[in-house]
């Protein structure tokens, strides 16, 4: 039946992508890629005190990283941060020309509370290289998108940079929220994606593929 | 092509399920969500003995928490408990009514051996509030199901709760089995989920999200 | 409507049989299943030279098994030997009569880079039983496959033993590769799973289900 191999060739190739990270996109924020957070603001501390100082290392605490890994979708497997306004700064695996930022919370369905998602948020970019980490230089930092997350679209919500070739190659970014959707205590990052391409032909080759 | 439109929303449909830990329902036993097993009956021993020794703290076993986890599905990612009859006890993430009971095991398609599965089930739960975890008393604790899991349905079973009125708010929750699928040495206990609302409107806030 | 019920339950199948640890199809190679590396050829240092040094046990490096465990697609889920030629050497979970063999490198969508899968692979069995690790005799060392990894094809690729009555039992599965798709400095395996069935009516149980 014709109807029915149509069928499943769109089902494979959905399966596909949701195998392929989820969206099937190449993401040089991924830490399996080697990305990582290297700096943020006040993580939320819970129901211990002492808990943001045995897990913070070289400033970054140590669930950071989960805002760079896939999940089941499951609740919790995000980065909580202190407030309603906030940042994270992430080095990304290579130095890329960015094209689109996608950010992701837990899913309505099994979600608990979702005022905890970030609301109007701002990411910028700027290239770094082998300079020390705690440098940055704010006359380098270029806009690439701002947007609100919006509670009633998709869980994993993209956004296209503006004007890709203002910034250049970059292999820093920040995201910047000044808002959540309402709760007061936190607001916790689920997962971040940067989205571009290499300026090289060759790839560039790091630890893992 | 009309067909087509409704083929691939239906597809998107369920796959987003999927992607929200599987079924797509708030689960207050997941332990990211901060649930955690308090009490179990022994666990199998495998293959060295001071295994069991090592790796228990404060009574209850490292592997335990498997069971309120997500997973690929591949075989192995359960807590496996000594005989055919035991018990696991777990303190949920909040007090809620609950509504409903969902037992997982390992896919008929990817298992070695589905002897080790649960059989014969009872879920009680029951208010506990700030008492000591070792306390359980009796009177509290309520029937909130009773069922088989069966080996010839598909592998997430879910399980209404009778009355839901009855039990009230409760924040632990025991499941008991007293057969197995045939295994004399070991039952597997894959994810367990509890399924229900929590009482107020302002949800109640935790460590992440 | 008849197509609707129709597509809704291929869609169902095709998602448990993803949800069944990507191929619905036993894997006695798979981690949680306790199969294990057990031998390899040099792996890829990356940045740091005492990386290698200090994540080695007994021969085997802590990524290993990283090519015996399913993930969410990202890439980096894989490990790394030096040069475009190498070997893994794996003891399943039990002795089985092997039918086929999976290999599996990350999706092209999220691919940084996939010159690093590898390429000409041949696949040898045999049965070592209760023998220590180091001793291979290669006498009893049975060819199960040979193939070529095609990047053109879906990511995971699945090759059937020839003559599967040949090699007996074998409990010692080894994977050489002669050649990638074309970097020269390291090769990437992400997974690689072993299918057949054991030759026991009543079959063999292990720690974990
Ligand atoms: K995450
Ligand atoms: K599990
Ligand atoms: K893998």
């Amino acid at each position: 039946d014709e109807i029915r191999a149509s069928a499943r060739e769109m089902i494979e190739r959905e399966i596909q992508k949701h195998a392929a990270d989820g969206l099937g996109r190449v993401d040089y924020a991924v830490a399996s890629g080697g990305a990582m957070v290297v700096k943020h603001s006040d993580p939320y501390r819970g129901r211990t005190s002492n808990w943001f100082l045995k897990n913070v290392r070289n400033g970054v605490h140590s669930d950071a990283d989960k805002l760079l890994k896939p999940s089941f979708g499951e609740p919790g497997q995000c980065f909580a941060l202190k407030g309603s306004s906030g940042f994270v700064q992430i080095r990304l695996r290579a130095a890329i020309v960015p094209e689109a930022i996608t950010l992701e919370h837990v899913a309505k369905s099994v979600a608990f509370d979702r005022t905890s998602a970030p609301k109007d948020c701002r990411v910028s970019g700027w290239f770094q290289g082998k300079n020390p980490n705690s440098a940055i230089n704010g006359e380098k930092m270029f806009p690439l998108a701002k947007f609100t997350y919006d509670l009633e679209k998709s869980n994993a919500q993209t956004f296209d940079v503006v004007d890709t070739t203002g910034s250049g190659l970059v292999d820093m970014i920040r995201l910047d929220f000044s808002s959540n959707h309402g709760n007061p205590s936190h607001t916790c990052i689920y997962r971040m994606r940067v989205h571009g391409h290499e300026p090289y032909s060759v790839s560039m080759m790091a630890i893992q593929s």
